[in-house]
Parts: structure tokens; sequence; C-alpha cells
């Protein structure tokens, strides 16, 4: 099988590697019909976080089981999959939380940008479809696998309800889903913060009210001219650096939500700023298992088009490109296909 | 009039300060009937937060309205009133937000520590009680101006529900009326954190079923062992320090939530293990007034005792002793008697 291999920075490589097998009797084998790269990808291969060794990417996948190990009970072979990013046993103290991406099994995956995938905990950790869905689905149920299920917590740790309004910062996929999320849940605005006129216009068709282009300190002060002076109900931080960061928690009014959903890179809080703010704070890796069902459900029902965020589709074997693409912000996602699903 | 007034590290002396006036129409002045001194006026007095100037201290207060100004409505002179030491106007958007210690119009109060204060929007700030009350109530009430208002929004915060594990950090007065907050609660189980044998006898008194001794990682584990390895569900940080709240942090279980209500000196938090420690984080100057209608009729009708926390109780003239002994722990909180109180 080939799949990605990240050897250092910007060099990614499609090239052989040893086909994965049960591993333990939880296991499944999944045949991947679509994949594509996170934005947490793009990390290593800018080198921000080196990699030690060489290392298979992806993290994002659904596909058709191949093989379950001897203790999966509600996973055939067969059957359509979603799986999140986190391996969860989705049966633990944290995992009945609503923390699946806590789970005291946790494992998370990678390796997934290839044609077949080895997942662990597969009882808990995949959603099967009722049916195998047509192809025209396969971006949208993607989706779900990670960057809508994060856009998705995003909107609901900031407690998005209806009436709010809602400050997005970040036009990236999560960002842009986190807006498709504020107004599933009902939000009154959704102020997305993009100065890049197609994510504009992709925010607007996913439900942005306004578009703020200003950043920083000007960019809280548009935020709290919109409204009213206080700042928004619920900030989305979809980013993870220092300054979208404290850009988020400046944006919101005094009692209001903000969520991070971006692992924070070289992140300080300094604690005076934050405790004057009065914010209530909450983020970490999305639970996205808790949301599968209910989000596979939309796409299935044709509710949300989450797929939308992939500006770029590409045969997984010029999956370099798809890297370079995102990198160089010419592509807001990239799809890529399995080999065998290329053809079809 | 004689107050109290900080002149540098130590340096606090009870002196004759300017009697205060009706200086905005929606004033009012109270004689005091009780003050005290907060854990927050030893960060001046320790200096640790150096004063420019010679400062009035204290902003912890209740007592006999004198005087109010011509726009006051609801406050006549002749009631018995308790105040947040963050005056409000009761009435903007942040304060019908619950968030009166964020109010348009706040100001810190200070100068409470003498015969007589100001308070500003007084009809916003300041709660009167039905009638005069017994003076063994005296301490009670003093305390729901802040001390308990502060311990109440630490667990309000961090969402105490009938059935929780909650953790308290920080054995100071905050921290031990978080205690009683949490029981009031209906917490199942409250673990406080303390060295002191003479606050863990008042924690338990206070409703802790549990007392842990250990600190910083040696705590978390603690901690950890008692719940069954998951973190408990609500954890108070009543310090304000990079430690405790780290300790708070790493107590709590994924999902969780984390209050925070000392003003935080030097803090830091990484971005990295705040994002995977999976917490909910709230926390800021406690909006006091909010709560103070409920927290002064719990006291009127006997079924708290919040005043215990003074177990020092001096004469306003000996404020300098008063401060010296919680400075060197020997007390816990120092009730100071204005001068025409002291005799009776």
């Amino acid at each position: 099988m080939r799949g990605a291999v990240l050897y250092g920075r910007g060099d990614i490589r499609f090239e052989e590697r040893p086909e994965p097998t049960i591993a333990a009797p939880t296991d499944a084998l999944i045949r991947l019909a679509a994949t594509c790269v996170c934005g947490s990808d793009l990390w290593p291969y800018r080198g921000i976080q080196p990699v030690a060794r060489p290392t298979a990417m992806g993290h994002e996948y659904c596909g058709i089981v191949e093989e379950v190990g001897s203790q999966v009970r509600g996973i055939k072979p067969g059957q359509f999959v979603v799986g999140s990013f986190a391996a969860s046993d989705n049966t633990c103290r944290v995992c009945r939380g609503g923390y699946p991406s806590s789970c005291v099994q946790r494992e998370f995956l990678s390796g997934a940008q290839a044609s077949r995938l080895r997942v662990p905990l597969a009882d808990g950790t995949l959603v099967a479809t009722p049916d195998l869905p047509p192809r025209e689905l396969l971006p949208d149920l993607l989706a779900t696998s990670d960057v809508l299920g994060t856009g998705w917590f995003a909107a609901d740790a900031a407690q998005v309800r209806p009436g709010n309004v809602v400050v997005v910062v970040g036009d990236g996929a999560v960002g842009l889903l986190g807006v498709l999320a504020a107004r599933q849940m009902g939000a009154e605005r959704i102020i997305a913060m993009s100065r890049h006129a197609p994510r504009q216009k992709l925010a607007r068709e996913f439900g942005a009210t306004e578009i703020v282009t200003e950043r920083g300190d000007e960019g809280v002060a548009r935020i709290k001219e919109l409204t009213g002076g206080f700042g928004a109900d619920s900030v989305l931080e979809c980013v993870g650096t220092q300054e979208s960061l404290m850009q988020a928690i400046r944006s919101a009014r005094p009692g209001g939500y903000v969520s991070y959903v971006g692992v924070p890179h070289a992140v300080a809080l300094a604690g005076e700023p934050l405790f004057y703010s009065h914010v209530h704070l909450h983020g970490g890796p999305a639970p996205v298992r808790r949301y599968l069902p209910e989000l596979i459900a939309l796409v299935l029902t044709g509710k949300i088009h989450p797929g939308r965020v992939f500006d770029l589709r590409l045969p997984l074997t010029q999956v370099a490109a798809g890297y370079r693409a995102m990198d160089e912000r010419r592509a807001i996602k990239t799809l890529l296909w399995p080999e065998e699903e290329s053809g079809r």
C-alpha cells in the first residue's frame, strides 16, 4: 500500500508503507473512500513542530470496513463508517462525560492519508451509516471526521445559542465550519474575521452575517463597535496562536464564552487580562465522536454541506501538491482520493 | 474622621482622613457598622503590588445610610445596607448579563477601613436589609460584601451541582467560604486542600468532607487517587498564583470546571497543558452584587454563618495589628470595629 509520509520540513512523500493489519481484537481495518489534509498537518510540514522520524500522516477518514477484530461487536465488514481522529472506547467515565477525545484509552490516529487504515477501539470510535452513501456525499461525510466536528465543538464550547452574537476568529476550514455550526445552533449574528475574498464568500454561504477584515487591536475595536461597545456573546478561536487567542478573549463581552480548538503553539495566557475579561474559556481536542451521529444525520438528510471547504480535490498520489497549496494558502482544504477511488 | 492608609510595604497607619461627602447625585454616605481586611489587601501590604501614593484601604463594608444624593431612589437614610466592593449601576447590559463587577460604570471602592464611606451608584450597589440587624449578625452580613460573595462565585463559576466532587485550592477566607458555598449548592464531596489545623477545622465545619495536605504534583496525585483517577468535577482556585492555578487545572477531570477568583499575580498559563486538560475555565472579580440578596437572606434566616472566618476581631484603631496577624497567617481574617462601634 502507498501513503503519505512526512520526512521533515516541506518534505512529504507518497511512498510504499506496510499494509495495516488487525493488531488488537478491538481493531477494524477500513479501506478509505476519502481522506484529506488537516490544518494541524501544516505545523509539522512547516517545521514548527518537527517530526523526530518519518511519520505517516493523516487522521481524517471515512470508508468501508474490510475486517474487524474478534472483540468488535457493533461494526461489521462492508459497512461505511466515519470515525474521529481520536480513538475512544466510548464507555469510560470520560467518554460518558462527553469528552471521548480525552478517553482513558485514547489514541490519536495517524496514517489516514493512505489506501487503508487500522482504527483502534472500532466499536467506540466508528459510526456506521445506514446505507452505503452516494459518492457525491463523500466530501461532506469526510468533513464530519474532524474539521466539521472541530468547528462544531468550537460553537458548542462557546455556548452558541439562538439569538447570540457570535465572532469567529480564523478563516481556515475549522473557522468556516464554526460559522456553519453557529448558524445551525441558531446564532442571530455571525461575524467572521477574514481578509481573503474566497473565504469571506464561503463564510457568507455558511451563514456569516458580517465580515471583519481588521485584526489585533483594530479587529477588537471593530467588534466592540459592532456590538454596542460590549463584545460578542460567543467567540470561536480557530487558529491557535497567542495573537488570535487574545483577540478572541478581548472580543467577548464580560461573561461571554470563548472557545479554542486548535492546538495552541507558543501560547502563554497572562492571568490578569484573562481575569478582568470575565470570559468563560473552554477548548481542547474536539470530542468529535460525541457529535458524529448528529453530524452524519445532518449530512445524509442534505441539511448541511460541510464538504464545500474542500476547494482542492486531488488523487492521493498528488498529496505533496495538496500540502503545498494549503501551505501557500491557495487552497482552504485539500481532499485526497485514495488510489482505488481515483478512477471512479 | 480616621481611617487606615497604606504608605508602603508593611506601613499601614490609622490616621486622620477627609470626611467623605456626597460627590455625585447617585452617591450614598454610610456610617460603617463593621469592616475588615481582605486577602487582596495583603498584596500591596507585602509590597508585591506597590502603592504609588498613600492609599486609603478597605473595600468590605456594611452599615447605616446617613445621606443620599438627589438621584438616589431605592436607598434611604437610616437603612442598614451591604454593598459590593465594586460599585455598579445594576441596569447596564453587563449587569443584566450577571456581571456587575464589570459594569460599564464600575468603580472599585477603597477607603472602607474607616468610620464612614462614600458609595457611588448607591441604587445599583447597595442592598438594604428589611430591618436593622442585631449586632451578632454583623460579621455574617459583612462577609457577604466580598469574601462570601467571592467564595460563592468560585463555586458558581465552577458549576458546583448536587452530587459533584469539588476540590477547593486555598484555605484562606475565600477558599473556606468556597467550601461553605459548595455545601449550600449540594456538592456530594468537598475536598479542601489545607495544611493548617485551624483552617482544616473550619473547612470541616463549613462542609468539607475530606482534607488533602499535599500540594503541587503530590496534591494533584492525591486528588486523582481520591477520584478514581479522573479528577474532580469542580475545582475552586482561591489563591491566585501560577502554582495554585496549575494545581487546580490538573485536579479537574476532562470536561470539568475550574474557577479562579483571586487577582492572578505573575500568572502565565501555558496553552498546551490547558488545551489538553479539557477544562472549562471561568473567573474574574466576583459579581458579588448578583448574589447579595440571596446571601443576605441566607444570613438573616440563620442558614449560614460565614462570619466565622473572622477569627480576629479588633477595634479599627488597631488595624495595623490586624494586617500583621493576617500577613503572618496568625489570623484567617481580621474584622475591624469602627470607632463609634467599638464601645457598643
